[in-house]
Order: structure tokens, then sequence, then C-alpha cells
């Protein structure tokens, strides 16, 4: 037992949990999401460990407006991998509060139908809070989930704000889901939405309107149709499929999961190279501005770091000033010599 | 004329724009605007120029759901302000594409009324590609319409991404509305929004329903009700204003200004200082990553930042040992010695 005991030094404590949870041990592996989400010590040491273990898994960004199914959709995907022999785990950005408790609470009760199967995982996260940024985190988790050995990782977000856009944006294939028959406001958010899409899938296939809603994407994603109007010379970047499911009852889950599969061989190729590349330089950025703020708090630089921030917030100095101020303080030449331009 | 044309130099241009739209001059206050939105240098000069003045507007975030009507209480809050003499600046963030053109149009063509009146500016803004942030550019954006003289700012979002939040809470009130009756996915959304809000504004109040909202809002949002459940012994940090409004008529809207300008009153007291100070760090980080950015985009080390980002991308090299290259690549200690930890 006592090699189980957890070790007080982050660094170890970090290799116990990270080896059990590449073991299959679930609570492990929920207590490294929990420091990954707290930016623990922990979390660091833990991601360093796992990373090289982190690229064989096909991370999944499933996104769309309130009210399209998301959560239904996950659910019926889950099934039908496990119908294959295939492991897979959600990471859910769950906009509920801590405070009310999480209304969503419903639609996840439905997966505890696989609180016993260990090819299943199913974490939700707080959509806010995260220092790193929501898209760093939601990352670093999925990364964790990767190296535990899931096959798939599903990113599920409610896609409306900048954010969950980058979540989308930051899997290797992402799925952009659709209600038939939603208001205008909706559907304006929606276009935002499909300039990130891989596939585009119209969820409620049951319900009047559906084809139409399809026929109306496809029509807007067609070659003309998705042009930049503001520079109708640019070619659309990309088009991609729409699909028509009905999660409730399975229909369409197995066709969409052979997109999937095809979008995972056809990226491997390097079609994905640039969401790689997107996401690591994401992260790398993420991590550039905790060093920095992390190396601000300490106590030789506290007192500026605070004085930089009140001046700012007093408008006595600008943000741009107090950057500058803040690098020369960390040692760093805010204006470096022509000499450093040389190759 | 030959004063008037427009200097190629960037601090010039921005010395020429930041000065014309102090006096009041719409199109170089649009071009400022659209210098920001685009991360030009003259933006950054631009700023650096307009801070200082920049203290003295009413910031206001409004936020919620689609469909909650806030364009339709932006512009009843625009006519109450006019009625009173006062001016204001709308800072819209528009979820919609540049691809579809914009579904939104409609909401604005209504202010449109105002196209001649010197006393109102609004500007929509996208709600992506925002490189520092759209947290970071939109309070760019009111900090130049607060230098330009508007007495109130508005910053209006769809509250349900992260993003959004950080939006509404980088603003010294937050107002955050409501629709009567709407679904249960909607009311979780609302709930993280609710943590941010200092006014919550159950809009149609025409509609059925719209005083029981009101009533289950203040219910939640009591001393008792909005308690942490995870830690019931942690108080409730703030207990906003739930106010009744119908915008379409304007039934209501004194009612909200005079809460604002309460609110206002009181935040000169020291009660905005969290949120101002937060704001002002926020913008300080932005500015950090982006100079980091900069410099790594450099002949001198643009194939050493390439590199890396190519190597964690392959899974060869995790984030932080990344980003540490690279702060040595630009001459920051990353484990800097006992000697600077001395105040």
């Amino acid at each position: 037992m006592n090699d189980r005991r957890p070790s007080s030094d982050p660094a170890a404590r970090a290799a116990q949990l990270a080896d059990a949870a590449g073991t299959g041990d679930r609570r492990s592996l929920a207590r490294l999401l929990t420091a990954v989400e707290n930016r623990t010590p922990v979390a660091e040491h833990a991601l360093r460990r796992l990373y090289p273990r982190a690229g064989a898994a096909h991370l999944v960004g499933i996104t769309g407006p309130p009210g399209a199914g998301k959560s239904t959709l996950v659910a019926a995907l889950i099934a039908e991998l496990r119908r294959a022999d295939r492991t897979v785990a959600v990471v859910a950005v769950d906009p509920s509060s801590p405070i009310t408790g999480g209304a969503l609470l419903g639609d996840r009760v439905r997966m505890q139908a696989y609180a016993s199967d260990d090819g299943v995982f199913i974490r939700s996260m707080a959509s806010r809070g995260h220092a790193g940024g929501l898209a760093a985190t939601s990352t670093a988790a999925a990364a964790v989930l990767a190296a535990a050995g899931f096959d798939i990782v599903l990113l599920e977000t409610v896609g409306t704000g900048q954010s969950e856009v980058e979540v989308a944006a930051a899997a290797d294939t992402t799925v952009v889901l659709e209600a038939p028959e939603m208001g205008d406001e909706v559907q304006a958010i929606k276009a935002g939405l499909l300039e990130v899409a891989d596939i585009v899938v119209v969820n409620k296939g049951d319900r009047p309107g559906a084809q139409r809603t399809a026929a109306q994407l496809r029509a807007m994603l067609s070659p003309s149709g998705g042009r930049d109007p503001t520079d109708p010379a640019r070619p659309a970047p990309k088009r991609p499929d729409v699909l028509v499911t009905t999660a409730s009852t399975g229909e369409g889950i197995p066709e969409l999961l052979a997109v999937l599969d095809r979008e995972r061989a056809h990226g491997a190729g390097g079609a994905n190279q640039a969401a790689r590349r997107a996401r690591a330089e994401a992260q790398i950025r993420a991590v550039l501005v905790e060093r920095l703020w992390d190396r601000l708090a300490r106590p030789g630089h506290q007192s500026v770091a605070a004085e930089a921030i009140d001046a700012v917030a007093a408008h006595d100095l600008d943000p741009y000033a107090a950057a500058d101020r803040l690098l020369a303080e960390l040692g760093t030449q805010p204006d470096p010599g022509p000499a450093e331009e040389q190759p």
C-alpha cells in the first residue's frame, strides 16, 4: 500500500497519477483532470509526462447552438463506438453554474449508463474561470485522455462564443450541429461556426424542415455560396459534408462515424496539420503568458506588477507601456537591437 | 488641405486620427476602430495617445442569450439617453459571419435613425479572429470611444460563451438580459452569466410569465439561493437588481437607466475598482503575449519558434518545454535564481 500513498512532491504525485491513469485507473484520471482544470503544479508535471503519448487519439470537436441536441448526439456516438468495441472519452464544456448546480444534468444522467464501462469516460468542465483560456484547458484535458489510451476524444461545447469556436477549431475534426427550423438569430450564430466545420450535422432529422435545412446549408456551403461576399475572388477554404441525423433514435449515426473515420484517415495525410499547428501555437502562447505572470507574482516583482495594474486601471498608464515596463522588469529587452534581427 | 493628408508614419497617422476623433470627426473614429480591430501599428499609437482620456465614460456590458432582445434594449436605452441629451456609443459584438453578410442586420437598421446624430455612435465587431482575444479588442474599442467623449459606452454581446462573459465582466456595470419562458438549456446558460451580473433585466415584460421569471430570478439570487451549493459557507458575492422591461415599447427603460446611474455613482466610490483592475490585467496580459510573439516572428527567432510549434504539434515536445525554450531564446531566464526573489 505504501507506494500508493499520494506524494506531496508535485512531480512524484504527477508520475503516480499519470502512470496509474495510463493503466486504466479511472480515479487517477479524474484527479489528473481536476489538476488540469485547477492548473496545479501536478498538472504541468503530468502533462509533460503524458504529452508524448497524447498524439494517438482522434480529437473531435462537437459544437452547435443550444437545443441542437449535442448531448444526445454524443450519447448516440458513444453507443455506436462501443458496439464496435472502440473506446471514447468526452470533455463536455458545461455552461451551467456551480451556483445552480448544473441544469444540464439531465443530459449527463443518460450517460451514466456507461459508469461501469471502462471503455467510456465522461468529464464535464465549467466554461468559466480558466486562467489560461478555455481552449488551453480543454485541449490539455483532451491530451490527458488521449494519453490514457482512448481511441476518440469528443470535445463537446455550446457553439456560440469565440472561445467555443476556438475549442472546436482546436480539434482534429470539427462537427457543427444544427437543428431544423431555428430562429433568425440562431441562424446568424450558426454562420460563424460554419467556417470551422469539417462536418455539418442537421440533427432532429425527424422534424419537418430537416432536409430543407440540409439543402440550404449545402447551397450556402457550395463553392459559389461559400465565398466571402467582401472578396468574391477569394475561394471558400473548404466544403464540409452535410449530414442529417436523428440522434434520439440513432438514425444517421453510423454514417456520421464513417465520415469521421474518413476525415481521420484523410487528416493523417497532412490535412489536419494546420489544426495541429494552431493547437500547438495556442498551447505555447497560453503557457508563455502564464510563465511571465507567475514570475511577476514573485516577491521581487510583485509590487511593480501591482503598481502597473493600478496605474492602467486609473488610466495613468496605457496597457502597452505597462507591458513594456513589466517585460523590462523581467529582464527582457523591449526593443532588441538591429544585431538581433540578423538570421 | 496638406495637413489632412493621411501620414504614412503610424505614429503621426495615429495622432491625426486620435486628435480628429477627439473633436467629433466620425470618419476618423471609424478608422481608429478598424485599426483597433485589425491590430495595426496605428492602433497601438492611437490607444497610447487616447488612454489617459479613456477613464471618463461609464462602460456598460449588455449580454444575454439569443432572442432576449438585446438589440431592442440597446435601441431603447439610446433613445432614453438622447432624450436627456446624453451621448452614447455602442460596441456590438456581432456573431454573424462575413460569409452570410450578417443576418442581424435588421436590428442594426433600426439604429440607423441615429446616423445623423453626433451624440450616438454604433459599431459592430466580428466575434472571431481577434488575436489578442475578444475581450482585449472590445475593451480597446470601448477605450477609444470613451476617449472620444461619449458619456456611456454600451458593450453588447451574445452571452453564451466564455469570452462573452469576459467582455461583460470587463465592463464597469454588467446587465444580463433574460426573456420569460425560455427553454431549459437556455436557463442553464443563463446561470453562468448571472454570476457576473450587476443588474438582471427580464425583457419582453408584456409576455406571460415575465413577472414569474423575475420572481424566480430574485429567489435564485437571494442570499440563501445565491450560495454555492458545493460550499454553502461561502456567501454569495453580490445580489444584483432584477428589473422587468418591455424594450419594444420603452416600458421600464427609465427605471433601468436610473439603476445604471446609481451603479455608476456607487462604483465611483470604489466598488468598480475590482472590475477596472481585472480589465487592466487582461489588457496587459494580452499585450505581453503579443509582444513576445511579435519578437519570435523576427528573422533571428522565427525558425526556432516554427520548430517549437512543429515539435509540439508532432508531440515530440510538450507545450511547457516549448514555452521555456522560446523564453530562453528571447533571453529571459526560465528559472530565476534565488537572488531575484529578494525584494
